[in-house]
């Protein structure tokens, strides 16, 4: 282990420049122009994985972008870990308000700045340094480990679950580990142990063949418009509770293990308020701030829209109105079952004058790891030893579809253990990524190697 | 009487053919194109004002077209007609519907197809040809009228209340009479003796100074648009009552003898309902479906939109909602007090954590005349005559802003004696008038000065 560390000091002005060039490739996955680069970036990987005495590296094609892979399985009767990350990055417009060329990374201060830095780049490669410091210094590992990386995250992943599924005896492992989350503060090592899950549905509603005038109909006709409101307003009580039958059957209260943890993060619900200008925050009543955030579910209308919608007075009772409705979910509620529920439930409270399509347009389970997971106690130890730090317990607000499709098909634990930061402009102009969390991340995962090798499997 | 009537009969061709004459006129006040058109018409009404024995004729200009006004004054102590109406017409677009040129009028059984034939030169012409009757052959009325026909009502009367104001002396009267309504019914004459006002306002909500990202703000804020159909929902209770604290404050009840009335009139929710492509009709509990469209204010909202409309799923939490809203009032209820009582109502139900701005649009009173008044009932029994059928109680459940403008400047009750036919297609293709309700008219018009004739002033 000394060994290993002093290799990490000795080429710690290598690792950084070897950062730099795989950052200078636009590998942006959405846009046709580059597809090329995505080739080269593979490509780079690939030889990358070779030259650091990874087995089997190759690339394997999809229908869209390939998937980079290679592994090293000789340490028997020892866990396997696979590993998954992402090397394509998202465009970068708008290119004007970057303050350094997007593919010319630059350095200022702790941070290095370039497309992709964050998201996904400098994260996959603190996997490929760890691996290259352990065998270069202590000739193996101490765990199994296969390297997936795919090429399409940035445009939903669009091809990785057939993959993984066609591929699930190859990707077999233990745990899964994914460095593609950021940390809750600067210098505060964190692991990200549950992700909400999502039901999106639209509800178009119509009440007359044609647009009516609300002199000459008005009384006698029930407006859409009026009756979608009195319909989504029955979705939540006064105290930000939803009321569709048997929506939190199946969610998995917040334990008290986990409220202590949570309950340790700073915030400042003024600060958040006033960094995205409201008036104050509102949220579900018995729950604190963070958990509202990340453990409870909710119901957004995300769009709604009927009528005359121009300048001026339009005296119109619209034939119809229509809204756009999403559930963040939890664990362990059914995206498909939340659809059902949602939909009955407002079947039922449809006025008979009214005629109503509901229909489910996007949804994704939510996920969470048991905090006294072995693999996640052997991250936690491995990351308090590298940042010197205890661990924050992070949960994430947002969906990540692809981690629950592993947990399904590998049937294994999803290990989400990230190096960025949340000021690290991920999808935004000037993103950028933490030296100090890059080579404490590499050293973080060497010691990782370390304690998941001495778990039984 | 006997020569009035006989005259009548034996002009009765002559009548039709003067109505065509002025049909042919594209008098159409929205296309400054027809300008012209306007000046050809006011100077064919003031001609034929003068030809028919009414004094003073002319045409007044305004800041848009022009008024024609006439009088004839020589019935002391006897009391005051102004008979308002308006030789301007509605545009002819999409002209390709039209059964035949819109300015080429063609009887058609008992009907004449022409732009303007309903609305409202076929209604005004029935008035003149009353009062060139009784002047040719009485030699004088049994009342004193007052014509005033403005060349603005199909773009809003824009300088018609300051004309009235300007000229309240000149247009002094005991009773308005205006002949631009349907009857219900084809065969049966009506008054229409009620109209509904309107408040029309703006809400808009802000709850944050950008758009956020449902997974990572989900939960932790307040969502204009939830807020927004929780605020909106609260408008009205499920027996379609309006719950604007004090919104039914100076609302003028249903008479017993009004509901008598109206109760009279057939009307089919199902062939309603059929027409308009509803599956079945909704209203306020408690009352008649006619007293529900007629006498009883409404609360619709006429447009409302925020966040995503597009195809698919985008999970944004909007900064901004917005909807507009309009309520059908009735006499007495003041539009600037229900604005002032909407605004109250919904700044109360503004959770803290947004932002809103509501503004009136636009508003106007409603009207309603007297069942008991003896002008009214002086109409009542002229139609009657004419027509041979019991005269139809009529409300609208539009409004017509001039008529509380006449009530209050004129400080005289206003008459809606109106001749044309729920089929009359007013501002639509194939605009018609009835040639039976034409002649009628005339003769019920003949009867009511007679009838007017005979009230004290």
């Amino acid at each position: 282990m000394e060994k290993t560390l002093n290799f990490l000091n000795q080429n710690h002005d290598r690792f950084e420049q070897e950062l730099i060039d795989v950052l200078k490739v636009p590998s942006i996955s959405a846009l046709p122009d580059h597809t090329q680069d995505m080739q080269t970036m593979a490509n780079m990987l690939r030889d990358e994985m070779q030259k650091i005495g990874l087995d089997n590296a190759r690339i394997i094609e999809t229908d869209g972008h390939p998937v980079v892979y290679s592994e090293w399985l000789s340490a028997p009767k020892k866990p396997t870990l696979l590993i998954y990350g992402h090397y394509d990055v998202q465009p970068v417009d708008p290119v004007d308000l970057w303050s350094s060329p997007p593919f010319e990374p630059v350095i200022r201060g702790d941070r290095i700045f370039a497309r992709g830095s964050a998201d996904d780049k400098g994260q996959i490669y603190i996997h490929l340094k760890a691996i290259e410091a352990c065998l270069a210094t202590q000739g193996d590992l101490p765990v199994n480990v296969k390297l997936l990386f795919e090429g399409e995250e940035e445009v939903g992943s669009i091809h990785l679950e057939d993959f993984i599924k066609e591929h699930q005896e190859m990707l077999a492992a233990d745990y899964v580990v994914i460095s593609d989350t950021p940390m809750f503060r600067e210098g505060y090592p964190g692991i990200t142990y549950g992700l909400r899950g999502l039901a999106y549905l639209q509800v178009d509603l119509r009440g007359t063949s044609t647009d009516l005038h609300s002199g000459s109909f008005g009384g006698l006709v029930k407006n859409p418009i009026n009756a979608l409101v009195e319909i989504l307003a029955q979705m939540k009580d006064g105290e930000g509770r939803i009321l569709i039958p048997g929506f939190y059957d199946d969610v998995l209260p917040i334990t008290e293990n986990e409220h202590t943890k949570l309950s340790k993060l700073p915030f400042s619900a003024r600060e958040f308020a006033h960094n995205i200008g409201a008036p104050t925050l509102f949220g579900e009543t018995g729950y604190a701030d963070l958990e509202r955030l990340w453990a409870r579910p909710t119901f957004d209308i995300n769009g709604i829209w009927g009528g005359f919608q121009g300048e001026g007075a339009k005296t119109v009772i619209p034939a119809e109105a229509h809204a756009k409705v999403s559930m963040r979910l939890v664990a362990n509620q059914d995206p498909a079952d939340i659809a059902q529920k949602f939909t009955a439930y407002v079947e039922s409270l449809i006025p008979e004058s009214m005629e109503a399509a509901i229909k489910a347009l996007h949804g994704g389970f939510g996920y969470v790891t048991d905090l006294d997971n072995p693999g996640l106690l052997a991250g936690v130890r491995a990351l308090e030893k590298a940042f010197g730090k205890e661990v924050d317990f992070l949960r994430e607000g947002g969906s990540i579809p692809i981690v629950k499709v592993f947990a399904d098909i590998i049937q294994a634990p999803v290990l989400l253990m990230g190096y960025g930061l949340p000021d690290q402009n991920a999808h935004a102009p000037d993103e950028n990524f933490s030296l100090n969390n890059f080579h404490k991340g590499i050293e973080s995962i060497v010691y990782f190697f370390e304690e998941i090798g001495e778990l039984q499997v």
